[in-house]
């Protein structure tokens, strides 16, 4: 069985991204979304997701709103409530109509300025009434302009993390979009932020006051595994637990498209502690001239991986996501 | 021979800071430094250096100012001339005085939202009055607040460019001070950026434009390497010419720490594209508790990178670098 810990709805259908348009004109008079959007049109803005797990042998997506359309650095509070809400409700009914396929993630509705304390109802409403099993978490609300976010290290950030530990709730870190104009979104903003969640995370204390605490580090963890001893480095440097424990509070997503990648993500960072991922439909969704294949066909990239046992094999594809999340 | 492309003057005389502290009192009518530091004082302060050149067998150090004290975000942009003419006219006593051992590398007077036109004038005052042979190149000018930096890709940038064509000198990318309250400066703020240079530059028209511009990016490429299949999907998402072919436009300097960084480094730019580098006395300044030596002895982690031939280890630690630099 392979579940893939990581996909994103970059395929809904256009009623969606209308309704998004509308906010831009309404900004001062924000509603809520009334997309009228039919079981059928779901149905078929889900074919290339299903085709691509049949293809390749992935049984189960954790599924969230496109990431880089949170756009939490948009509009008032209210505006990103209601965005958050038309989005997560039609992750909702997706994962009610194929229940043995798709579990739900939600996004939350962030807001540049404003206090995580207001962003935890939403989440609250996911999972007690909507059975979402997941969250993504915005580090950098404001898309890197004024106001800046805190340090995923700092109090701050302490409501969203008590929320989670009290509804059991594990959350993959995620930015979305970036309004600096001289960063690549895919290629190098959400690598940089990614790689700059995990230090902040792993030198902090916040898995001392949370440890409860579930979190997951997206894309291999942008650069830890190949600069992995500058950070050993800087925890000896600065006092800190050593490194290669602090890397083990965390979980680790594949999404990397790369062999090599995989197998120093996976030497150093634990089988146990690494989640299948494909980021489908993402960043590289194009055919690799070298294999013949998508970039984003992970399976064939992780079976290339040498040395690992079946017990890793099991650990990464399956036993860590079913652990992590409740699945059964 | 060891030529280590990268090294900061991180133990110039507190002479230098004091002046940088008056900067900030008399910050509305700013002048030039009169710091009058003694040679003596200069040989003291470089001790360290030269010691552990001695027990590590490096031969020659490319030697540029402290990079994140550059921090071009501070004051207008006569500060940041006279701040660089301090910081610059050291260096060039140091290789004066060791010719021998040391070559000069200058910072440029960058200031936020000023034209690199205003930057070249101290580059040609170094090169052709000091002997300099390479720049540093902060790719973040405001370190991260407004005004925004344009991306490297930008013709905003060009004026420098065609100066160092002109002057034939490369330059290394490297960020300076940030001012995100978010960010670890040397384990994810540099990383980043230099990643971020990568990603630009790679994908732009500027080796087009400026086909003898030499340019390195430092630090083994942020996650460059780790993260090549994503990279190559976005060239070809993107229809650029393949990343492998990009990536040997620039040279990528070893400043990583790590043996399977380097050897994953190594693999996917060529011998011929990495520069041996140190950054010493840099981020990771301390004792691996593991070999008993400080992290930043970068010859032994680089003589275990297995698979290397002889004509690898030539190019890597001198043969790139003569070229590139001009060095005899």
């Amino acid at each position: 069985m392979i579940i893939d810990a990581h996909a994103h709805y970059t395929t809904a259908p256009a009623k969606l991204q209308s309704f998004r348009a509308r906010q831009i004109v309404s900004q001062a008079r924000p509603g809520p979304a009334n997309l009228n959007i039919s079981d059928e049109e779901l149905e078929q803005s889900m074919r290339g997701q299903f085709k691509r797990m049949d293809d390749t042998g992935i049984d189960r997506l954790l599924f969230s709103p496109q990431a880089s359309a949170m756009g939490h650095h948009f509009g008032s509070e209210l505006i990103s409530r209601h965005w958050s809400e038309a989005c997560n409700d039609l992750i909702a009914r997706i994962a009610k109509l194929w229940p043995g396929r798709v579990s739900p993630v939600c996004q939350l509705p962030q807001s540049a300025g404003v206090s995580p304390g207001s962003w935890v109802e939403e989440l609250d409403r996911c999972v007690r009434e909507q059975g979402f099993i997941a969250c993504n978490i915005n580090p950098d609300v404001g898309g890197g302009r004024e106001p800046l976010t805190p340090s995923l290290a700092d109090e701050w950030w302490y409501p969203l993390w008590e929320k989670m530990v009290e509804l059991d709730i594990p959350g993959t870190i995620h930015a979305s979009a970036s309004l600096h104009p001289a960063m690549h979104l895919t290629s190098s903003y959400y690598i940089g932020q990614h790689h700059n969640a995990a230090v902040e995370l792993l030198s902090s204390r916040v898995f001392q006051d949370f440890p409860g605490l579930k979190l997951v580090i997206p894309h291999g963890g942008g650069a830890v595994p190949y600069q992995w001893n500058r950070h050993r480095g800087m925890h000896v440097r600065e006092g800190l637990e050593p490194f290669e424990e602090a890397a083990r509070r965390v979980y680790w997503d594949m999404a990397i498209y790369d062999t090599e990648g995989m197998e120093m993500l996976i030497k150093r960072v634990g089988s146990d502690r690494v989640l299948f991922a494909t980021e489908m439909f993402g960043a590289v969704n194009a055919i690799d001239p070298k294999t013949g294949r998508n970039f984003e066909e992970v399976v064939p990239l992780f079976e290339a991986v040498p040395g690992l046992s079946d017990e890793d094999r099991y650990n990464i594809t399956e036993g860590n996501a079913k652990r992590l999340y409740g699945l059964p």
